[in-house]
């Protein structure tokens, strides 16, 4: 029995659970987030990063970032912090930062549906918005 | 060193990683949600419950749970979800349910800031809100 059997057979009526690894099974590409479920106008979506990113900032909002697997470091401009599986952090609405990944890292997002992963710029690192799966 | 002098020399700055074991740890009573961050206007709540809640409903918001440790059953008048650690779900704005757990389980709720546990209804049951850990 598939692990989404396996959901289905815990969940009656119309609803489904879900489950962060058997999601994150279904893409393998970086820096590509996946939208999983919306509360309100807000996305949780998973993304598996590795490497650096560009620097940039929300100037309307603040975003979570909740590690599931590996171990990210968000640079800011005045500190950083570390995180590793079931920590959190969120970056304060306005605030440049820069994620970093030495080996591999799986994340689930929280923001506002529309943001862009490079915040106000558009470059050649601005993914594709409100891809689910 | 403690977990949180080890959470304190991973981050630089003003910044700190929040880490939920760490955090779980800090209490130990029931239904009593700790808030640890906030996103814009929303809340990151910890909590452990076991047992049976009451029905209730939020008739303005979605209310999202994810499972950090054990099993919790969320029946709805029409279904239900089993999750498991590493699993979520957002209860439908409007939407009456019931969370459940035969045994102590730790989630992480998000929610708007000033949403009340037993939705609508002031009864027995309504925690204290917005108390930071």
């Amino acid at each position: 029995m598939s692990n989404d059997q396996a959901i289905k057979q815990r969940c009656r009526g119309p609803y489904r659970a879900i489950n962060f690894a058997e999601k994150l099974k279904l893409f393998d590409d970086q820096w590509q987030a996946r939208v999983v479920a919306e509360m309100n106008d807000y996305q949780f979506k998973l993304v598996r990063i590795e490497g650096d990113f560009v620097w940039h900032e929300h100037a309307d909002t603040d975003e979570t970032f909740i590690v599931l697997d590996g171990q990210l470091r968000i640079d800011m401009r005045d500190g950083s912090v570390l995180l590793s599986a079931g920590e959190m952090f969120v970056v304060p609405k306005g605030t440049e930062h820069k994620p970093y990944a030495e080996h591999e890292v799986k994340l689930l997002l929280i923001e506002p549906r529309g943001v862009k992963n490079t915040g106000g710029d558009i470059n050649e690192r601005t993914a594709a918005n409100d891809v689910w799966i």
